[in-house]
Parts: structure tokens; sequence; C-alpha cells
């Protein structure tokens, strides 16, 4: 088991850096269906949240706070209004604890049911990916 | 809008009190397919979140990682040990805030994906229900 922090490759390859919180590296999820942020503590070898420090657990639900401001922002910069924030910690494929802050809107590929192996990802376009970044930075003070 | 807090008919439909902590109702999901705790906090009219009090927000993060243990224990009331937990705060169909804590193990009947959604609920036995609010009610000191 590793003693410093890696992403899981499965985790970098879905989405992109948007930079660090206080506590969670924090990615854009490149799939144009849903306004989408991840999540990762920097805690080695977390698969739950009992695994984090009991005093990093409010830190994480902050920053989960944090990152559905900066979805309903991605949201609108790309055009999908956030109607409800869907929060998931799953970790069913890929066990490095991550969470997952997701803008839904009535009617969207999902809807009303869950967004996780829904259909194959949409990867946004070039322009998509700069508003998303931008907003999203800007919301997370990054 | 309700200024006291009442708890959704379509939770209480599907799910039993185990009782009341800090901050939220504990009720276990009546569903023999999973191990699984919801816990609704008693806020009025909170939908997301970001809706509690801040200082509520540590409580519940406290409350899940509690709802965790107790969902280990009724995996192992009911012969489903729990080799992952699933924790979701959606909201699509019921708006009320409620966050789900689920005991995933490798084949289970929507593994890997998630639960939400998936099939119709298996209610549980009697026997069950005995094992399961028991396990439940004191592994959250209720």
């Amino acid at each position: 088991m590793a003693e410093t922090f890696q992403l899981d490759p499965r985790l970098s390859a879905t989405s992109v850096a948007l930079g660090p919180l206080a506590l969670c590296e924090a990615r854009l999820q490149d799939d144009a269906r849903w306004p989408w942020i991840v999540l990762i503590p920097r805690s080695p070898n977390a698969r739950e949240i009992e695994d984090l420090h009991p005093f990093n657990r409010p830190r994480l639900m902050d920053e989960i706070v944090l990152a559905g401001e900066a979805v309903h922002a991605v949201g609108e910069a790309l055009g999908l209004a956030v109607e409800k924030l869907n929060v998931g910690a799953l970790g069913n494929i890929t066990p490095q604890l991550h969470v997952h802050v997701v803008g839904r809107r009535v009617g969207d590929p999902a809807w009303p049911g869950p967004v996780w192996g829904v259909g194959e990802a949409e990867p946004l376009t070039q322009a998509q990916l700069h508003a998303a970044v931008s907003a999203a930075k800007k919301a997370l003070g990054l």
C-alpha cells in the first residue's frame, strides 16, 4: 500500500484537474451530459469516509458544499442549469475514496435515476472544457 | 412550506424507524437485498446539504460514519457481509434531504452499479426485520 497519496489513474483518465482544495483534489468529470465535479481526499489508502481522520471529515463536508456551488456555476457555463445536486461516494469500481457532486435537471439523460454507469461519457469540446474549467475554478477559489 | 420537520411519507413507506440521532432520524430500508440505512436530518425544508446550518453539516458526516458501522452490523445479522459502503444523497424523486448508507458486496443484485432504482424492493421477513433492527439500534446506541 502506498504511503503517499497517488491519484488512481482510473479517476485521472475520466476527468480534468481543477486544483487542490484544503483536503481534496478537485476534478471536472469530462462528460458533457452533466456538470460534475469529483473530490478525491489526499489521504493515502482511504477507501471509506471512516478512513479519514476525524478532523478531516468536516473538511470533506465543507468541500462537498463548495463543489456544489461550483457545479451550479459549471451548469450555467454549459447551459445546463442545475435543479438538484446528487452527491455520492460509491467506489465499487475504483476503490480510492472519491465523492461525486453531480448537477441534475429534470429530463437529463438519466433522470430521475442515478448517473453512475449510465451510457457512455460524452467528452466536452475544447470550448466547453475551457468554459467549465474557468467557471469551476472561480467558484472554488482556485 | 412546513415550519416544523415532518418526515416525507415516501420515506416512511419504504423504511422502518430506528430512532432519533442528534441530527437525523435513522431508518432501516425495508429491502432484504442490501443492509441499508437512511438518515433524514430533522431540518424543515432542507433539500440540499447546503440547506443545513453549518454547525449541523459535521454532525451529518458523523452520523453517516456511525450509520456505516450500523450497516456493517445489519449485514452481519442478515448474513450479507458488507465489503463496501455506498453513501448517496440524491433526492431526485423525494426532495426531502436524506442520505442513503448502503452495504454492498461483490455479486449483489446491482454490483458494481448503484442500487437506486434497481428492480423492486424485497421486504424483510419478520425474523429478518427483528434481527436487523436490533443490530442497527445497538450499533447506533439507540
